[in-house]
Order: structure tokens, then sequence, then C-alpha cells
């Protein structure tokens, strides 16, 4: 990170828990030098409210107001309300916490008063307190829809009311087409200051994807001309969270960071992956343990991407911490050695 | 009573609190032989969500799950959405519990779904478990609003932001004149069971004079051709809860239950008072204690309308039913003399 001057400025992608433990690591290290672009697929109207859950746990987990146990949702939550309304025959299957809702009401209130959702946005993370700007991917309307072999289910009712049970055939993000990326995305990519991206350890189909599919976003990711890191959510060939390892087996996939790696050819100058991570990491990293300082690189794995072995496990702070600190001097040694161009193709 | 058929049925018309109180008394005694009628001139939009004050209050109180404190929302409360929408600078101004709000937001929902206030208040009376029926004063949009010595205020913004403070010179209830009774309202107006109309003691000018200021509402009620019989909210010269007395004084008028059977002149056949009231009660039940049976009735104060003397304090279960058992009785003796035939003109 020698090379990375002071008002470095860094972008990360993220969905839900997962990606948002890498935001509170990069947040630590750069405060107001951060953006994090969230995944607004998974948006919905639930009890005629708005609620948008990788953007909700991405405020909450980056002003420390989290339920550590789940990584969604508030710490110290009640759930009257849903007791309530599972006494007045409610739909009690997708989890609304009592302080929670405030967000839901202030957002939907807003939004239907003619704000965007990165106003909206921006209005909680002030009042949360956040350093970091967190971004929604674009102010349009963009649902995912997943194809299963019970047919095509709205994201929530496969991801939360079905728990992931339907086999995936297809993912889709309806209204992705007339989506652009928000201005504060562009201007973000667009800065001099910029000195990498980082896309976190969320899950590639299910919460990247939707990102990544916002018409020009990807172009303006690689036109930023700035190293493109991302971290492999998979460690010793399992995900460590979520339905990913399901849905790669189910999409015919190798469960492996390797293949995290392709499907993010073409974008990414180098993945981070785990010691455990068998296609990759335990290859490299044989005999290395986590508490090493020294990390490999391995620049000839796969198509030229840079393959960088550590400890993605990001159970406490710390943790947090080191990997994300790990992905930012990883981007200054890759602008060192100038982005795409150090590898072999 | 004893003239009274065993399926006698009542109707009550309630505002908020101290109408609900007494309707609990007679739900007590009628079960489904009650209706309560219910004021909506109160409902307002605040947050999104559509809230109904009085229509809440006779749920919760008939249900037994009011909190016995404030008379309003509900026991074993909690208020961790009203903390975390203070965080996010949201209106505090009208304190919503987080088990109150999944009865907004099922209310909302089931509203803006296309449902009617009543088939709306029908859901939320059956699964409460209520045997009374709870009937919203008409389905049509009525507003009631403040006219003050600060200009029109909205009803909820006089009650409850300016807790009453500014001088009241009219009141109005904004799209009365589009609006009709519920048919609810209507059939059990014209059941032949019907034994009797209570008005309970809420506020005459806020919380009765919308319901009664419903397009044929009041004349349904004469048409009914069973004894209507008022308590007055009147205790001691006061009123024991709410701006009655504040509002009479500041209509010009005196604060007396003498006053309140004016209000409701040739609606009513009799009054009920307190002992300890000035203008009528103090008269006619000096030296009558509160726990004696016999009740002071007399037919020829103010235009014929019979003066039943007792204590409408109701501070315990106990207190409520035993009006509720007056008025009950008062309906059966007016029905055996006739009603509106009886008393001098």
């Amino acid at each position: 990170m020698s090379t990375l001057p002071a008002d470095a400025t860094f972008l990360a992608l993220s969905g839900g828990v997962g990606g948002a433990k890498l935001a509170l690591g990069l947040s630590d290290l750069l405060g107001d030098r951060l953006c994090v672009v969230v995944n607004t697929g998974d948006d919905f109207e639930h009890l005629g409210l708005l609620v948008s859950p990788d953007v909700d746990t991405a405020l909450y987990t980056l002003a420390g107001i989290v339920n550590p146990t789940t990584g969604w949702g508030r710490r110290e939550e009640t759930w009257t309300f849903m007791q309530a309304l599972a006494a007045l025959g409610g739909p009690v299957w997708f989890r609304l916490g009592d302080g929670d809702l405030a967000t839901h009401v202030d957002r939907t209130q807003r939004l239907r008063a003619g704000a965007t959702p990165s106003e909206v946005c921006a209005h909680l993370a002030g009042r949360l307190g956040l350093a970091a700007r967190v971004l929604p991917m674009t102010d349009q309307r963009v649902r995912t829809l997943v194809e299963t072999d019970e047919g095509w289910l709205a994201f929530q009712d496969y991801f939360v009311r079905r728990q992931c049970r339907p086999a995936v055939r297809a993912i889709r993000f309806a209204g992705v087409e007339a989506a652009q990326p928000s201005p504060a995305i562009l201007a973000a990519l667009s800065s001099p200051s910029l000195a990498g991206i980082v896309i976190c350890p969320s899950n590639p189909w299910l919460s990247v994807d939707p990102i990544l599919a916002v018409p020009g976003l990807s172009a303006a990711l690689r036109r930023s001309g700035v190293p493109v890191v991302a971290v492999s959510p998979i460690v010793a060939g399992k995900a460590l969270k979520g339905p990913a390892a399901k849905i790669m087996a189910e999409l015919g996939l190798e469960c492996s960071s390797r293949q995290i790696a392709r499907h993010y050819a073409g974008l990414i100058d180098a993945i981070v992956v785990d010691h455990t991570d068998g296609a990759l990491g335990r290859d490299i990293g044989a005999g290395r343990g986590a508490g090493e300082a020294e990390k490999a690189v391995d620049r000839d794995v796969d198509g030229g991407v840079t393959v960088l072995v550590t400890n993605t496990v990001m159970a406490s702070r710390e943790d947090k911490v080191a990997l994300a600190r790990d992905c930012l001097a990883l981007c200054g040694r890759l602008a060192e050695t100038g982005p795409r161009g150090g590898g072999a193709a």
C-alpha cells in the first residue's frame, strides 16, 4: 500500500451479509474514502412498505448497529410488531424487527414523496453517522427473479419464504435493461483519486450480477483503469453462508474459487481466495498458515488473473480489517505493475 | 331491565377513551348483542399509514388489550420503532407503539387493496376475538377540522401535536356531506331486536358530533323508535379527560351536564349524569351516595329529557359494568313508559 496516495478512494460492490462484512473492514481503513455500491435486485414491497434488504444490511453493518448473530437486521431489536401482526393473521414469513420498521417506513414515505433511492440512502446513512458512502446500484427498479423447478419466483419468495430450497435453473434481473448506474456511482468511478475496486464476497449470481447487469456499470468499472479485485465467497469448497454452493451445483458449475474467477473473467485483475479453498487456494497456499504475513501471489493461474491466498473468513472485526487491508495492498501492488498488463494472458 | 327481551340488542355511539370504557361495560353485559358505532373523523394518514385512532381504541378496549394507563394503545407495548424513527429524524409527535403498528400496517394494506373501513374493522375485531361489533361511522372519508385562534388545524394537529392548546372557534367535518352510514349501521338501527341507543361519554363536539353529522344517521337513530340515552362526560363541572370543558368555555357554553343535554336536544330521551355534576346532578342527586341502588330520575329537567343521576366515573371494570347496567335499565324503563312520550315538553 506504500504506493497508494493518502487520498486514494476505493469502490466496493456488495450484496448482503457477507459483502457487508468486508465493506466494514474497508470502511475502518478508508472512512469517507470508501463508496459501497449495493445490490437492489432484492428490493421488494412487503406489507405496503418498500424494503431494500441489502442496502439496509450495508447501512446497519457500517453503522455498527447490525445484529451480530444474524448479520442482518438490528442489534437490540424487539419483535412486538411481528407478534401483533401474527395475531392479526398477517404474513410473518419475512421478519421485520420493530426498529428496522422505522427504516422501511421512512424509506417508503420518502420514495412515495418523490425522492430517489440514492437520496433516501444518503439520508439514512447521514442519520446513522456513516463515514463511507452507500450507493444503491441504480435508482431504477430492478427485480431479481429466479427460475426454479417450481417456476419463476420473486427473489424473496425464493430466498426467504422458500429458504432457497427450489433448484435454480436461471436468474434474471427484471427491468435492468431500463436501469442506469446512479450519477454518484459514475462520479466515483471517474474520480482521479480512485485507486481500486473490490468485489466483496457476496453471491456472484444473486448479489453481484445484478449490479454488473446495470447497463454501463461494468463498462465504467473497466474504463476506470484501476485494479479490480474480487474476494471469493468459497471457503473449503463451500459457501460460508447462503446458497452459492447449492446454486453453482444446480447450474452445473464446480464449486470452487477457480469457478468464481471464471465468472468474473474479463472484469477482474485478481481474486482473493481462502487458504482452505480447494481449486486455487489449497494448491497455492499449501503449508502456509492463516497467520503468516507473507501472502502467496500467483499471476499465472487461470487466464492471467492474479491470485492472493489469505484468510477470507471474517469472524472478528480484526478479520474484516485484515482482509480489507489485503485487498487494498493487492490493489496497490497491481497498480505498481500496471493492472491487466502483468499477468500471463 | 325486566322488560327487555333476552335477545334485545343495543347500539352505542363512541369516540375514544371515555366512550370505549362504557362500551366495554356494555359489552360485558351484552356480548354480541352490542354494536358500537365509532367516530372516524379523527382518522388520518401518518407516516404513510392510515390510522384510525378511535376505532383502534374501541377494538383494543373491547379486546382487553388496551393500555390501562393511557386508555389508548396496547398494553405490554414496546417503543423500539419510535426510538429508531427519532434517530432517523422522523416525526415522533404522534406515538405509535410497535404492536399498534401492526394494526395500522394491516389496515393500510387492506384499504389500499380495496377493502372498506367496515370490512377492515370486522377483520380486526374477528382476529382480536371481540363478541361485540365495532362499526366505523361511515366508509367514506370524513376529516374533523378545528378552527382555532391559530387558524384551521387538522384534528390530530390540534389534539396531539398542539395538545388542544389553541382556542377553538369552530369545528367542521370535511367530506361529511358525501358520507353515509355503513349498511351495517343502518341494519342494526332497523333491527326489530333493537332496544336502545347509548351515546357514550365521549366529547360531544369532537367525537360524537362527527357521527351525528353523517347524513341520514341522526334520522335513522330517531326513526328507530327506541330510547336514546346519553351519558354526560361532565363530572363535577369538568371533563374527566380531554378538552371538552376547555372547548365549551371557548365556544361560550356553560360547562355542565345541562349544556350536554341541550347539545343533544331533540335526539335523546334521557341523560345520565354524575352525582357530582353541578347543574343537574348536584341539585337532583344531593345527599345520595354513589353506592345507593336507588337512582334519582327526573323527567322534568330541561325540555322533557329524563335525568338519571348515578356514578359515571369508570375507574374499575365494575364501574364500567355498573354504569352500563344503569344505561340499559334506563332504556328499559323509558321503553315501558314509551320513549319521548313520557316527559314534559
